[in-house]
């Protein structure tokens, strides 16, 4: 996830020094059930406040089944598809959703934007084979992936953008003119709708052009909303031969016929698994100008003796 | 939805007559919890078996919060959204996805027919606006519309279909020459391998290879996997707030600036909500082929009097 790993590190900085976080959150369970709960987060970096969330998702579906908690005051928490998968270990289907931090998409049909990419992540145990992850924005580009294109300086493929007639913009230094797309047009608008419905309207946090945009203001609490659902495979199946046949379901995907020409057949998480391992041997990659943006913030909290080490 | 409408009747008809439904089911409550069940349709009709489960589901969401129904031994059960909907007389925000009952699609990078439209449907409760129900397939047209499409002879839009090299298939006389797509690529890929797994593989009703083609074969038990999902609101804000927010954010969303040329902005629903007003007062157009098909079955049946009065 090159467009959610550290490269937001510069912002998340930028956003502590201005004061925009409470670095010393009291985060609080309200509204609570066996099943559900309201987590508000007390404007805490979002890492912890949704992680604080997925521990009590887990502890309450391991007890009763399953649970949807919801998330207010919380903020920017970065690839969903990492906190679906904090499900796996305990053998748990796990749902991540949430109202992005910046409005980059209008609805289907207009041009004033007042949607984000409001991703939703998904995590599904399996036996042998690699688990199951999808994490995906509900626009066909996330707003990351399109930062990064633009920052290399290479164009936008056909498909990502638009201009506000509906003409394809390619041009990586017009981005500001322009917005993402759904998937499937109307679909992925109305997608993208519910999720905002339920990570943002059901929890008191913002949807639409209530929504703090992360990149430009760094100082007033974003009150984001997430959703984090888990549920036992087990209420409904033997957990063992649950996971047995997703992965003859797997295989027999992937071991299907390929079109000619086109990318490998590839599973939900198959690919973010493979490039983590290849980085946990090769390294990490970071584009030059993250890196210096990363050593200027090193330089400025004096930590600079331990990045060379 | 003309893909879903009267024009299933005489595939339904000639199911009932080579005996593959069930016309005395016994459908079970298998696992049951305070919020969750699994539910065996005993291969009667899938309209009667999901409303079952629809009714279990709202009990269960009334007294616990929310509840999961896992659905197996069922049937193909048409619009989504009818079920969705159930819920919203009850206040309650529901989830209805299910497992296509022919495989028109395959994975992403792949050729061969493993995969359905596998649609999924949401509804949530509004105040005075018309409620949300996004009722979408994960493929950028239905089967359904597909062949409504083509038994008026018309071209296929290009997106919708694609032949064996991935070349678009706009002759609707070719549709069985070509595949479905889905919404955004490998996202919408992924999407659909998620339903499938959730209301497949984990109720034990098949997902790939096993799926029955419900358009060839009427005798196979087709033991369709569904799920049905219902929520209160009010487990994490007060109901008649989010109804209000609800309209805030649907009205901020439709009086929002329109694209020129681009059709109005629609919430989910909206559509769907205008052509049944219109059909309750001037009546339901029906193509002409299909009401030959009915008439033959009304007078097989010596339903012909009922029909002309």
């Amino acid at each position: 996830m090159h467009g959610h790993g550290i490269y937001r590190l510069p912002g998340y900085c930028r956003r502590i020094e201005e004061g925009g976080y409470n670095l010393r959150p009291d985060i609080q369970v309200r509204r609570e059930t066996p099943v559900s709960a309201l987590v508000d987060g007390d404007n805490g970096l979002g890492q912890v406040v949704v992680t604080f969330a997925v521990e009590l998702a887990i502890r309450k579906a391991r007890e009763n089944g399953l649970a949807w908690i919801g998330i207010r005051g919380s903020n920017h928490a970065g690839a969903g598809g990492v906190y679906a998968a904090l499900g796996l270990p305990h053998d748990l289907i796990s749902m991540y959703m949430a109202v992005g931090n910046a409005n980059h998409m209008p609805p289907w049909g207009g041009v004033d934007l007042l949607l984000s990419t409001n991703p939703v992540a998904y995590a599904i145990p399996t036996g042998e084979e690699p688990p199951i992850v999808l994490d995906m924005a509900t626009t066909v580009a996330s707003y990351g992936k399109v930062k990064v294109t633009a920052q290399k300086g290479e164009p936008l493929p056909v498909g990502w953008m638009v201009d506000r007639n509906g003409q394809p913009l390619t041009d990586s230094k017009r981005i500001h003119d322009g917005f993402l797309l759904p998937i499937g047009g109307h679909k992925g608008f109305g997608l993208n709708f519910i999720i905002g419905a339920l990570a943002g309207v059901l929890n008191t946090a913002p949807f639409g052009s209530a929504v703090i945009d992360f990149n430009e203001d760094f100082r007033t609490p974003t009150n984001s909303g997430q959703v984090f659902f888990a549920m036992r495979p087990d209420l409904f199946r033997d957990l063992q031969e649950f996971k047995v046949e997703m992965d003859e379901r797997i295989r027999e995907l992937r071991n299907s016929t390929p079109m000619k020409g086109a990318e490998p057949i590839r599973l939900p998480g198959e690919m973010a698994l493979r490039r983590e391992r290849q980085m946990r041997a090769e390294g990490v990659p970071v584009a030059s100008h993250v890196l210096e943006q990363l050593d200027k913030i090193a330089q400025k909290l004096n930590l600079t003796d331990r990045l060379e080490n």
